[in-house]
């Protein structure tokens, strides 16, 4: 009888317990890291918005001419299956598209490749674990890592090139932070690990739109804050007005709006979540429980 | 009886054939490209310079603050044991460290990790073909992709992040040549997928000393450079001096000094390989066979 307690995984046809899901090592989705992908949430038993999710998913795999079977219609059928397989009522699934291996031996050259999809799915993932996000996160700004620039790598292209990201990581956690955002080599705030970044001064919101993932989450986040009367503006967002804002926080489907109460050494809110922040955390998970943008699963 | 003619692999105490080498969907080394690795060649049946390469894993696990239990003395039984067990003479050896699976569950701390290392060998691999580097390859500046900046990823820790590469491999077959260089965001030559650039003006060579791999092939051409009479600059390559160069070639442990004799429109030495780059090649395969720097393998 598989075990699948902590996830499952969809591989060659096959649905699997997640822990037996593995790749070659000579991948070049590993080797290269040459691999693109793309996570949806699942939330009492019904995908979120899966429709964007695949069609995001669809463009980044045209960004890195990658091309693989199936169609969104199958990933859809395959995802519902593998998650209903799983029992999983809250879930974190991955969908991923692969450059493979080369079918001539030593090639060097990727459209040598078999491209291939694979997915899988585990327990929901809050990137701030709940308490933490009622008590806010503390952010470090990473002084030593910037966020690998668009002409290197393509951040909309959902990709796993994290190394910026570790970097800053490892520096928050040594300074006794919970996570980090990345500069771009303007001096402008981008991303952090799994999740972009709101400011907020007065009646307006800013989120960066270069250097990040265009998030579901985020494009969820501002349709809440505009149904909130908010203005929004997608623009880069210099640290220094980052540090002028009224109130912060981080959007990743791994928990919805997550608020911030420190940057560095700067204090938002008297070092509590923001009202915003809290009503558009709330908003999200309203949205969830609602379920207007969601597909229930058949277990 | 298992199959080693594609070649074999280390892992988790095991000897096993490289085609059954396989990591988790769910480690860090995949998700996060949270991984580094070194590549030794293995020729006439003796590993090339596995001192060296082996010191500079050592850094790269250090520069990543990833911990194995492993001990270079070990590592070295390992491969030797590995390489022997696949019989291949001439081989591609690598020696993998990776994050892990996080043994909290939904942990996004790196530390929670469980850091584990493999190695596996396949035949040796040319990264021109031996036909291509007798013509000379004909290499493409990327257009579209710079090399991500020291600052983003340290290049000098060897890794896996090649979207940048990837990118502009894809935009050099397109323009049907052979392989892609790319520039740093000054507009400097800094590397290949796999390998380090040398321009020859005079009696000076130039090799970038920055956003680039410190290969280990690429100290062996300065070693032979040197031996040869050559004044050796390891410095920043301006695009614009590259292509003023006499002669051009390539580094790799995939091949040696491999000569380039076209970079986009320029024409080198009359469109075949230049005369030093010949003599380095030829410096660096007799220095294989005399194996003054080899160890033996017992088979």
């Amino acid at each position: 009888m598989p075990d699948f307690t902590k996830g499952a995984a969809w591989m060659d046809g096959q649905i699997i317990p997640v822990a037996d899901a593995k790749i070659s090592v000579l991948d070049w989705g590993l080797t290269h890291s040459d691999i693109t992908y793309d996570v949806v949430p699942v939330w009492n038993g019904s995908f979120f918005r899966l429709p964007d999710y695949l069609a995001r998913f669809r463009q980044s795999l045209a960004a890195l001419q990658l091309t693989i079977p199936q169609t969104p219609e199958e990933i859809t059928t395959i995802l519902h299956r593998m998650v209903a397989r799983s029992g999983l009522r809250q879930s974190y699934v991955s969908m991923v598209a692969s450059r493979g291996v080369p079918m001539v031996a030593g090639s060097r050259d990727p459209r040598d490749c078999a491209n291939h999809f694979y997915a899988w799915c585990v327990p929901y993932v809050h990137i701030a674990k709940p308490e933490l996000a009622e008590r806010g996160v503390h952010l470090w700004i990473s002084k030593s890592s910037r966020r690998i620039p668009e002409d290197s790598v393509n951040p909309r292209a959902k990709n796993y090139h994290w190394g910026d990201f570790t970097t800053g990581l490892l520096e928050a956690k040594q300074a006794g932070f919970d996570n980090t955002a990345l500069l771009d080599h303007d001096g402008n705030v981008t991303e952090g690990p799994g999740f972009n970044i709101f400011a907020l001064k007065g009646n307006t919101i800013v989120t960066s739109d270069h250097g990040v993932l265009h998030g579901i989450t985020r494009r969820t986040m501002i349709e809440l804050c505009e149904a909130r009367g908010l203005a929004v503006e997608t623009r880069p967002l210099p640290l220094a007005e980052l540090m002028e804002a009224d109130e912060v926080f981080m959007s990743s489907s791994g928990g919805g709006a997550i608020p911030v109460t420190r940057v560095d050494d700067r204090v938002f809110s008297n070092d509590s979540p923001g009202p915003v922040a809290r009503s558009l955390r709330a908003d999200y998970f309203a949205l969830l429980e609602r379920g207007d943008l969601s597909q229930p699963i058949t277990y």
